[in-house]
């Protein structure tokens, strides 16, 4: 999974912190975390792709989220970052080989392809279960304070 | 992820099927849903190194399940494929850049690590649920007679 899963996750939370959804700088947003810049310009322009951020240019411009924390979820981010493919793909060798079924006899799904979806299902639902407002909520308070601190500093 | 996954556990469920737990020839299996035998060793080897399946060399020889069906789950199986790693690693970025936390206010996990880490842990449980013997059981009569029929012919 790219490291970019990290990144998004923590900006979407970062931003939530941020009162009355005040705009920050792709900069302030990478040096706040120590990240290369242009690695996390490619991973926030997905975010905006996917309505979980906003961007807005110009000198007072900035990211925010594009909507309120406890509308975005976790698997929001991660779909975003990392698309929305299942990592398991069938090959559907049951077809194939010596041992092979006609199309007309694998009409239902095949029961392998089936276990691994649900798996896969069962990892989107956990995700899906959790907002950004979760995440900032998990938070203690005096790192809430932290991080407001350090992004207004010098604003 | 790779797909010797959806190979191992082809493999598994079809030698669950084989009457009295008899061996069979790695050629016979590659050969069975048309796979390159090669690559398909070195997968089966995987296998035999986490105790799924056991390989008897010689000219009898073959390659059947380690365990009763029942006693191997379809987690067994991916594990042994793709290893036991989770797809997301947390770098702790939180306490990088300037608004790094110090490693003494890190002691409680990360949010995002631990919302990943559930996620992971849906997803493993899901696959620890379903055994082989389950897989096996799915599969309609009429297509596991097929396949004792196909790997028994010329046998």
């Amino acid at each position: 999974m790219s490291q970019g899963v990290e990144w998004g996750l923590h900006c979407a939370t970062l931003l939530a912190q941020v009162p009355d959804g005040a705009l920050v700088r792709r900069e302030k947003l990478a040096q706040h975390y120590g990240l290369p810049e242009p690695y996390l310009a490619k991973h926030l322009q997905a975010l905006v792709r996917a309505d979980v951020l906003r961007a807005v240019s110009g000198p007072r411009g900035g990211y925010g989220l594009a909507r309120a924390p406890e509308l975005i979820n976790a698997l929001d981010v991660v779909e975003a970052i990392e698309g929305s493919a299942p990592a398991f793909t069938c090959k559907e060798i049951r077809q194939a080989g010596t041992g092979a079924l006609s199309p007309e006899q694998c009409l239902r799904p095949c029961v392998i392809n089936s276990v691994m979806t649900q798996a896969d299902n069962a990892w989107r639902s956990s995700l899906r279960s959790v907002t950004i407002a979760d995440l900032t909520h998990r938070l203690p308070k005096w790192v809430r304070k932290h991080n407001v601190d350090v992004l207004t500093e010098g604003a």
